[in-house]
């Protein structure tokens, strides 16, 4: 087993996997830019190193610096959490060159599923079913009309080299296709010096459903209850849960068996998530794969009981998967709210700032909170917004629910906005409650009632220290 | 079900009862002394009624003034916790002519289980062990010599009528038996106004080991996997853990029957724990029956996904146990260590006052902190001096320790003094770490050791916010 790690990353991931670290006692190294020189997963850490300023791009994306404070550091094996580094194949590389073990999967497996027409292809050639659509590129208008024609309007041009929205374009009707066509070409070409494109068949409405999936060096592999991130606003997740509710035990063992198999058809290593759309009939269409520990992992490790990380870094040092197929039993339901500081009042628009007063509400059974921040710190404008991670368990999904509502009221943060007004009301949204909803809910529904019916209510309250007594 | 519960205890066990009650969507109703108007189960509760002054005679103890706030809040049941009237039969027979549930069992059980001697006496009679020594009572020298002799020196003599401490002498030989009796006696008539007397030999070393039970009013129990709470000081537990590290299954299942049958015997409703001592060649020994919800119950909701504070509640509203035996399943470990306002270098003095800053590390798997107090609020100098109960759950006993290591560490309290030090210290002990501890392991060992080789580092560490960047 490793005697140091270094943690590639920030916030409250970053946290989690210093924890971890103790757990397994082994010395940890975090890194941060001097914009964090105050956060609390430096105060964690066993060792902290600077490695630039506050830009990413010059400190958690500085490839050079993090690998130099890993050398220096004499640290055997870089944990890279979820963003910056943690889907690059060049940096995984880097790292097996200077003999650091990547915790993750091998660099081919990275850029194969970064590539999202190759994944798509790959998955297709191997039986998994992908949105219908093009196999690999369209290279004519020709071409794409023929394929349009056969999977039905609308339809989804996308550039093959795309990422970030760019060299996107939504096809209604026939009539719209050629133009569509011209425009994302010349868009993917400008954008990354790459015109091609490949064309997929919009399933709408959608479900959101993923499958965590788990495999060691040795060839074992296991999947993982599928979780319900339908809740999205701007291509974020929102609200996650686990099992999706409307799933038949058949249905889940179906679609777990299939992502098992997407992942073993290209030897993959470590843990990963297989993301599918689901239509109203339930067929799943595989959409990518992120080759990373993902921000809703603790609702599978709540319904399992397996620690994710803790095994991401056992397996990364050549041990065997701690569990078979046959020990990951599905007990009860978990949700996880994503609070952020943001204010949902005008565009979510990020709240960054001092931490007047946390008062974070632990306590109770089926409760569990993963924070980096602190009463008294900041939440950073250069990163992501994020506050915490309010995760719940319960027998029932209507335990979970309770549970979730009840600290989401207890929550107090002074000093910055947050959405734990947002999150509450969804909680008691009625198509949200019956597990009505899809990848396009929030956007389409319920964020226009939230401003019409509830943003006006005061969302403010009385402050813990300051709350009069009745 | 009901519809408003009036919880008539302070601190973190009120909290935790209003927190379950929120989560049952019954309205909840605080009481308060008129020193505890800014305490957080004040905060929580739905509604808050103050009851009397400071003292815990005045207020918390003030059976009629609880009965009216419950009656004019139209509470229908009363949830009493732990201490204060949570074992005054008196109290839940007033609770009873009020037309009001008192949660918990009914007021003869709680008189039968106060009176030491009657408990051991019926106890015996129906079969169960308890330690060698008269049965009822010892009216006469002559008896107390022939007992004495047959069970072995050294014994107790105890008052029948006793608590507190008073009326107990131990007699380590026979020469002593005869000053000791006359001794005793004088005093438990001075104390009680009854001079009867019992009299128990002295198991030692000797492990203590409780189960926990549960009945409904429809004649369904259950029991639960032992906790072994053997680390004391001063009769107050310090650390808890469950399963006790050094019993079998069959042992553990003997044990659960064994405290189980003797709830049944008594008609016993809602949760109870059955205190046992266990000798070195593991003979169980009825002790006493605590009639409430206890201090450490969370690990034992840790190991079988349980919630008994909402099971309570469902019980005394006259609903079935929602689980039978064979639902009770013994999942991993789990420990608790109680983390007070005291000061263990000076002999544990408490240590209330304002809590400057108070930083409690939730996150990450299998962990659970309950707490009643908050950061910038107080630990009262009138009441018990808990600030928090750490409670951690693992695959194993080494995966449950070391999360309590991690968070011990993480653990920022400012303004007052805590024992995290000592606690740290004890996870550390090689006997605790080998399950070789019993009753008087604190007191006639460990502490020894703290105090000479420990206490003099420098426990006291850079807080949260001031905390310097390596």
């Amino acid at each position: 087993m490793y005697h140091k790690v270094l943690v590639a990353n920030r916030g409250e991931i970053a946290v989690r996997i210093i924890r971890v670290l103790k757990e397994l006692n082994i010395r940890s190294v975090a890194i941060y830019s001097e914009a964090d020189v105050n956060s609390l997963h430096v105060k964690l850490a066993d060792e902290a190193v600077c490695v630039g300023g506050a830009m990413p791009v010059s400190s958690y994306l500085n490839e050079r610096n993090i690998l130099s404070a890993a050398i220096l550091t004499g640290s055997e094996a870089i944990h890279p959490g979820f963003g910056f580094l943690s889907e690059s194949s060049e940096f995984a590389q880097m790292c097996a060159e200077c003999q650091i073990d990547f915790i993750g999967p091998r660099p081919e497996t990275i850029d194969l599923m970064g590539d999202k027409a190759k994944a798509r292809h790959t998955m297709h050639t191997h039986g998994i079913p992908v949105i219908p659509g093009s196999i690999g590129t369209v290279d004519s208008l020709a071409e794409a009309r023929k394929i349009a024609d056969s999977v039905g309007y609308p339809v989804l041009l996308k550039a093959a080299a795309g990422g970030g929205g760019k060299g996107i374009r939504r096809v209604n009707s026939a009539d719209e296709l050629a133009a569509a066509f011209q425009d994302a070409r010349r868009e993917a070409k400008g954008a990354f010096n790459d015109s091609a494109m490949y064309l997929e068949k919009i399933i709408s409405p959608a479900k959101h459903v993923e499958v965590q999936i788990f495999r060691d060096q040795h060839g074992q592999g296991v999947y993982f209850p599928e979780r319900d991130c339908s809740l999205q606003r701007n291509h974020q997740k929102v609200l996650e849960e686990t099992p999706c509710p409307v799933l038949s035990a058949e249905e889940r063992q179906h679609l777990g068996e299939v992502a098992l198999q997407a992942a073993t058809v290209i030897d993959y290593i470590n843990t990963g998530t297989v993301e599918f759309l689901m239509d109203q009939e339930h067929h799943f269409y595989f959409m990518e794969m992120n080759t990373r520990i993902q921000v809703e992992h603790p609702i599978t490790e709540m319904v399992t009981g397996v620690d994710l990380v803790k095994t991401q870094i056992l397996v990364a040092a050549g041990e065997k998967l701690p569990f078979a197929q046959n020990d990951i039993q599905l007990n009860g339901y978990a949700l996880e709210c994503r609070i952020n500081a943001e204010d949902p009042k005008h565009n979510f628009m990020p709240s960054a700032g001092h931490i007047d007063y946390l008062y974070l509400p632990t306590g109770g059974m089926g409760i569990r909170i993963d924070s980096g921040v602190y009463s008294g710190g900041e939440v950073s404008p250069y990163y992501d917004s994020m506050i915490a991670k309010f995760i719940t368990h319960g027998d029932t999904r209507d335990e979970a629910i309770g549970r979730m509502r009840r600290i989401l009221d207890e929550l107090d943060i002074e000093g910055i906005k947050s959405n734990r007004h947002f999150q509450r009301k969804l909680l008691d949204d009625a198509n949200f409650l019956a597990g009505k909803t899809n990848n396009s809910y929030i956007e389409q529904y319920f964020l226009k009632n939230y401003l019409k019916d509830h943003a006006k209510e005061a969302p403010s309250r009385a402050s813990l220290q300051e709350k009069a007594v009745r």
